[in-house]
């Protein structure tokens, strides 16, 4: 039986692929696309997650828009990478599913209380709803199977030198997050660092030539572009390691350790402090520290082919 | 018409006061009372909203217990003033309500937006359930009428040098009520320090000899013992000023200014810096600075009777 | 035999009165005269103090420019109350005697370990001297009679809602002196508001009719002009206050409390919290709380006198 | 020409090995050697420093102790990981001279004034007394040729998950010096991570077989030991590296970066948060980030054997 997972996302080109992955993929069955605020505003990426949605054949797939806003801290977004839409880069998409007039909360809550024990809650955006879902019912804590986060770094930041965008877009959020009692992983920047969409991985995908290879390739030239001309590196595919850990725990190494947000520094706001040793605390996640990049690609591929394949048949 | 009120609180003695000063006025209408962990747990707090609501005669009016937690600092009580149940000193009284089944946070949202422009949120203890409730439906910001809270001081605090109990006990809640786009105001510290519960208080209270101000007597000799143990000084009646000020704003003289909670400091958590000259931001708080306190105590006696009258007959 | 006393100033208009108030009183001998930058910069309130010494006839009291700086934090002035030359109002006095070669630290610390046990700090300016003779040379801690300072305040500031000028100046020489093992007085603004330059003061200043009293009155129109103006109060005369305590213990009631002051705080940074009742550490300063105001104008007023008889015969 | 440089330390095994690799090199002179609390106490750090001067030969150099405690912070030490001594391992060796009178402080300021633009600091200690000495002197920042610092680190603590022992043991100061107007280069735990103390360099070390390659063979058996045991990893001869960059500048690449040590976070106390992107602020830092070891190791090789003959012709 597949693994039901919820995505709580904001594409935002590499949730994009994060979705994609999982709707392709046998093992996991996506149970809900939840958005909020985080790359783009909530109207933007919600409209993104219901055109990658119908791309990948999700129709019964509810997308229910969460929170607009950070809890305490004043909002941000990424869009000088994700651009002007949230998604630029591949042509529009006609949406063939409303939003679901559900909060993201609520239906985080719902479906965790209808399912206990099988939900995994894959975050790939500021965790603003998972925050707000804990707080609106503690016990979800215990009843989630597990949570795997794209987010954090143990060592360097992005959106500033200490800091990865996901937690610092909302610190707050993401101290609730890792100091929740459930089993959290963290797939932050070292391990994402792994997943450069590199030029054979964009050769393997246009090779494919479908609908869905062909939105990926459109989008991962748009990601490469911005990414190299804010940070001078080639982009990496964040959110699908996330993904990819849920659909299969040996893709990657972790180690224990004691993950704790930074909610006081200047320079350091919204860093994940990551404790190997205990000098700040037991551990309270498992850090992602090494990826099998090629089983990473080689599931990416294979989800897109299963989708060109179900969504063809399904028209 | 009265005026729509929801009581948001942790009873505690003064939060019982607080509740059977408006149960008695006609000026105001309890719509809900929702409880939040606070002066005691949840669970405590919540059943003692139900006996002071079972004493008022507040049968029909829900009481929806809330967060069991701050957003994000860990949790602190004030049993060493309220005692072991949250409510120590009057006998106890057997509710003649359940709990509501909703959660406070929606019944609030749900309250306001059936009655829009029409609700006055009441707050007498930590912020977190209006704190939520923001998050969750931005669009209450516009629709409540006004906030009237018990909590912060301009001068100094009480549960620490800085800080204020309601605010210190939640104070990432807090910043985010006093920065909301809504009129609040603030019924702080310096404002009730001017409700001190005398001896000619008292008196005034005994000489009714009805069922319910045999319970307020019982109640603040509670409260006066341990509030001279704790603070050395005799018990002041914070939360009833608020009911006060909004049954009757020109019950207290009051002060725009520009309240922000601090988040940072580490003496100084939670507490309400309170600028009326502009030096860190604009006004965003109308914040109450002197009491006309003989009339507060003519409301509250006249409630008593109030309420005394009318349990008689409904019984 | 008179206490010896070190005056750490930067005047400033207040300091000036300070000076004066020590200057004419029997009680007290000035054995130095240091200086920091503060309401000024180092250059121009080490003039200031030399002029403040030539008109009080002080020809053979050392004037030690100190730091020019603060220990960590950005520089700020007060210069929209002290006006451009750090003490507008008066005219200018031809200095009779140049600034010491010494720095002022080392002028503490060598004072300190030639008089052991002799010597009274008066800081009425930033703590940076005082924090950094303390680390140079350790010892002073238990060298010293005692530290008798203007600073801080245990309800709300001046310069911030928070903070008084001096300790937010130097939040960090202020820590380092209120937590070292000496005893401090902290003369605060609580206290000196009871200080003000009312027009009786004035009168009674303007009747003496002497070179200095006249220097005094132009002094304080300029003063009560600015405060007027920035705060929309009468100048009071802080720094005096603290050199009154120096001359006289039992000028002014005082509680002994706990002070920390706040380091981390974003809008309280540089605050002297002030905890009465051990909630955040033990008793390490005696709060200054109660004036009697007549005794310290009586004081000023026999100072300004005896430095006019002084003068005059030294001429 | 020798280059004139003080090393400023608190030996410390690396720090000793630090002082014999400058001692033993004919491009630089130490015209002096002064302490500061950190690895140990003031006293065993400065009795240390004058046992490995004395082993060193440099009878002539001062060796003046400083400061005995941070600025602001509490003081720590590394007892742990250097031994009771602060240098356990070796023999004691009776020193040759007695310390110099002069405080650091002092002793830092005047060899900086008397040498314009000739003085390179390296400090291997936490920055206590560099920072005093700015404060009391401002000049010398324009006055000195550079600071080649050892401390901080881009990625990952020791001491803490985020900082360094150096810069952790005195935030304050650290500011201090990384916002001064002068050159400085950080030598990082990223840079001397690359300065482990292998099995082969032991080998060097042992073959040598002089008094002084048995003092460091001896000391880098006690240094293993105990870093083996608190961190788990091989020794880093961390304070060397300084030196080896004073010495030649070509030893190691370098980036220029924004450096800022964050004073206010929590978990992130004392962290040199490095920002290579102009994120945070303009480079004020070079940023040491590739070693060329096996220099390091010639370097240090050559000055044992130059001591050796040194010291033996000497005697």
């Amino acid at each position: 039986m597949p693994k039901k997972i919820i995505i709580d996302c904001d594409p935002g080109l590499d949730d994009a692929i994060a979705i994609l992955l999982a709707a392709g993929n046998p093992d996991v069955e996506i149970v809900a696309v939840t958005t909020v605020a985080g790359n783009h505003t909530l109207d933007k990426v919600t409209l993104n997650a219901r055109q990658v949605c119908t791309l990948a054949g999700l129709h019964d797939v509810p997308v229910a828009p969460g929170a607009d806003r950070p809890l305490v801290r004043d909002r941000i977004t990424a869009a000088e990478i994700h651009g002007e839409s949230g998604m630029d880069g591949p042509a529009f998409i006609t949406p063939a599913m409303e939003a679901d007039p559900r909060h993201a909360v609520d239906l985080i809550v719902e479906t965790v209380l209808t399912h206990p024990g099988e939900i995994t809650l894959v975050p790939t955006a500021p965790l603003t709803n998972i925050a707000l879902a804990l707080r609106r019912e503690p016990r979800i804590a215990a009843l989630v199977e597990e949570v795997v986060l794209m987010g954090g770094s143990y060592t360097r930041g992005n959106v500033t030198p200490a800091a990865e965008f996901n937690v610092h877009a909302d610190p707050e959020a993401a101290a609730i997050v890792f100091s929740a009692d459930w089993p959290v992983t963290m797939v932050g920047l070292d391990l994402t660092a792994q997943a450069a969409a590199t030029p054979e991985l964009l050769s393997r995908i246009e090779a494919l030539d479908t609908p869905v290879s062909r939105f990926v390739v459109d989008l991962l030239h748009h990601y490469n572009a911005t990414v190299g001309k804010v940070h001078g590196t080639a982009a990496t595919i964040h959110d699908a390691c996330a993904v990819g850990r849920a659909i299969d725990p040996t893709l990657m190494e972790a180690v224990e350790a004691h993950v704790e947000v930074e909610l006081r520094g200047t320079a350091t706001y919204g860093m994940t402090v990551t404790d190997f040793r205990g000098h700040i605390g037991p551990p309270n996640t498992s850090v992602a520290t090494e990826l099998r990049t090629e089983r990473l690609w080689d599931l990416l591929i294979r989800s897109l082919e299963n989708i060109a394949t179900t969504t063809r048949t399904s028209t």
